[in-house]
């Protein structure tokens, strides 16, 4: 086993050095700060000893393959925009930067692929699909993620109704394990029964059992129509019976979210953003993409159709991008809505079962309330994946907020498991949420995650502590 | 380690008594041949020590901790109809049966799925759907395979172009480990990034990590209108090149499949079925799925116009159910003119990039010319897994035939590889295949999935002997 790790010296530091480069190795204090942490530093800030910008897989390799004889942990970072505390080094070590490894490949258009290294942006790779008129469909809410953090947090987003997860958009993924073999997971191909399906593991593996440094992601024909309905119900129930309704029509939708009445004002409140559909308690908005305007005129008839008969006040079409933008403008500015609202925030991300979402929400509400604390649900109501924010009041103590949101947490926790739910619907485990795991998955499960993790790392040294931790 | 097993005796066939019933129980030579393999007798014949016929996953609970802790190889059998030679009992013991599983659960409308036990035939569960107005999208050309051999192979079939191979449709399993725990790999829910995605790695282990008891499977609209346009071009690159042209389209087709003449006139000549297109070296069969008459109007027009823009000779329209079954009644009999045309076949199923198609066909062909064989192959154009079947002449002895398609398999996968495809695209591992795995995936990922293996059954108990050999 690897605890206690190596304290890294300066022999470590020339090794690294000479792999590399001087001028892209930092140690110490030399490092930046925003290098302790992602996204969400409360879930963990820690000083690496080692920074170190990579630039191909053949250092990568060789890094790995000193820091698993050595005992030297290492965290692979990508552009930081990580919601799980994932890319930190709680263990010290090495903070491995790929975003160096930015190059885009040209499109394979007989395959219908694109390739890129994993420090290429998410926003890169979607423009140089859409300007070969193509679609890359994952489409997560953080545009200057990288790729490869996308792909090794298995990334969501709104359009996972239609197009799946990132998961479901790779085809395979080159990668160095943490000896420093550089193996590559699947190939080009659309179907693969070859051994196990390891690159399936791999894509939301959170950076524990490899290092990309190679995607090949799959692209469609882009669709060239699109729109937006807005459907206001009185209540939330109705909103959330909507869903399947939506879903059950001929045309699939690619997004299906949802707003409450409440949060609608709180961005229009702090924001100043007006929202185009002043009546109804909770609202659906549904977005089609269409390869024809006749294919989206249907579409839009049948769901419009559908919605009045299923109780919406009324259905209104954004077909303007004006209208679409004011819609999606609301509803994209929510985060920022709340953190205008409250004077900190804590976030629950669970996923349930798409016939429990009205149930979950009204439930989370009332656990929230309980404890002194004001949550307000959304998201992706087409997948289930409710983001449960949690916001401060002015006159919480850091203790009682502490102790609030880590009680509300576990009981919201414990209602996803019970509505047949999961922890993480796409910010992941990481550091973050890694003291509920376990009771969510069960000790046998546990055991088994343990077994897999020292099936490809069993130095424990690539991003130790992050969804399971050996050190207790 | 398990080597080698414990020999059953008395005792051991009383407690599998004990914990089933007497009538669903036999040992040696009660135990009817058939069991002694899957469909491909030639990829492992080998006789139980006793069988039984399970009824519930409190039984097989029972059974796996028992012979985890006396060292009894156990084989689950679905409806027996593997390709690979993976439901045998290659190292003796229990060969169990999940047949009498077969259970399907009301469909879930609200969360468009359908859950069923792993005994379930595919033909019923597509059935179920069907009759609710759904449809199963996954579809395997053997329709009486079991859901469970479906799901623990990740079968795939002609559909997989739109709808994905079966591990795209599965929600949740439900599953009993080798030592007897049962444990839930994700729920009913469409976003998961809960711990390791252990649900997809599942699927597709053909019965080597653990015992499937429980499947929940995606349901999607069930497409009103269909169509199937055949398209015969005067050469199989002209025709193979067209496949990316489709897929650019913006209707994406739900199946693409291609037939060179001398496969059409060998089911023509020996089954008396004739197809209904005269033209052309090679011809691409396109099937599109809609949602309304106007959009399969939109796609076929399209489809057809791109066609003779490419080379096509012509672009025919099977539109009534007779033309239809005409040309995919000729496509589904090619196994059964290939029988009937000669004294007995061998299979190889790779997967190439779509872009390679053409060339590996020609390849191929070169490649058994040069061994003295003749293939003819076929299949699966849209996502490029090409069965390439051997046909054996009149005039080989044994041992030349079997010399002759060693021979040939391994320069095929040798080609495959250098054309970036896998080994298997659809059929698996099994024990047929495994001789050529390592030198397919490279001893370094040959240990990875030795490491996966022990990860979840670190006594070998589990359909030992499949995908990977620890006995040698």
């Amino acid at each position: 086993m690897a605890f206690p790790y190596k304290k890294m010296d300066e022999a470590d530091f020339d090794y690294i050095r000479s792999v590399t480069a001087s001028d892209r190795v930092m140690v110490g204090s030399q490092i930046a700060q925003e290098y302790y942490h992602d996204e969400m530093p409360n879930y963990g800030t820690f000083p690496p000893e080692l920074y170190v910008e990579v630039e191909n897989k053949e250092e990568i390799s060789k890094i790995m393959a000193y820091c698993n004889e050595k005992n030297i942990p290492v965290v692979v970072r990508g552009a930081g925009t990580g919601l799980s505390g994932g890319a930190s080094c709680k263990y010290g070590g090495i903070m491995m930067s790929v975003m160096r490894m930015n190059k885009i490949f040209d499109i394979d258009f007989k395959n219908m692929t694109i390739s890129a290294e994993p420090g290429a942006l998410l926003c890169d790779v979607q423009a140089a699909a859409a300007a070969a008129g193509l679609l890359y469909p994952s489409d997560p809410g953080e545009k200057t993620a990288s790729i490869g953090g996308n792909v090794i947090t298995n990334a969501g987003g709104m359009r996972v109704v239609r197009y799946g997860n990132t998961r479901e958009n790779v085809r395979c993924v080159e990668a160095v394990l943490p000896d420093g073999s550089v193996e590559a997971f699947s190939s080009n191909v659309v179907k693969n029964t070859t051994g196990y399906n390891l690159k399936d593991l791999i894509v939301g593996s959170e950076g524990t059992l490899c290092i990309v440094t190679k995607v090949t992601l799959k692209l469609v024909p882009a669709p060239k129509f699109s729109n937006t309905l807005v459907m206001p119900f009185h209540s939330l129930e109705e909103c959330a019976d909507m869903v399947p309704v939506v879903l059950g029509l001929a045309c699939q939708p690619a997004a299906i979210e949802f707003l409450e009445r409440e949060l609608i004002e709180i961005v229009e409140r702090c924001l100043k953003k007006p929202f185009p559909v002043k009546e109804g308690e909770a609202v659906l908005i549904v977005m089609y993409d269409a390869s024809s305007q006749d294919e989206l005129d249907a579409a839009v008839q049948m769901a419009a159709e559908a919605a009045l008969a299923h109780g919406a006040i009324d259905c209104c079409i954004a077909n303007t991008p004006e209208r679409i933008g004011s819609v999606w403008g609301v509803r994209g500015a929510i985060l920022e809505g709340m953190k205008a609202d409250s004077v900190s925030q804590e976030e629950c991300d669970v996923v349930v079962p798409r016939s429990c979402i009205a149930q979950y929400v009204k439930d989370a509400k009332r656990i929230a309330r309980s404890l002194g604390l004001r949550v307000e649900p959304c998201g992706h109501c087409g997948d289930g994946n409710i983001h449960t924010e949690m916001l401060r009041g002015n006159d919480m103590t850091d203790e009682e907020w502490e102790n609030a949101t880590t009680e509300c947490l576990k009981q919201l926790y414990a209602l996803s498991k019970q509505l047949g739910g999961q922890l993480s619907g796409e910010h992941g485990i990481g550091n973050g949420r890694i003291e509920y795991l376990e009771d969510f998955v069960g000790p046998r499960m546990i055991r088994l995650y343990k077994a897999i993790k020292l099936a490809f790392d069993e130095n424990l040294i690539l991003n130790p502590g992050k969804i399971i931790e050996f050190n207790k």
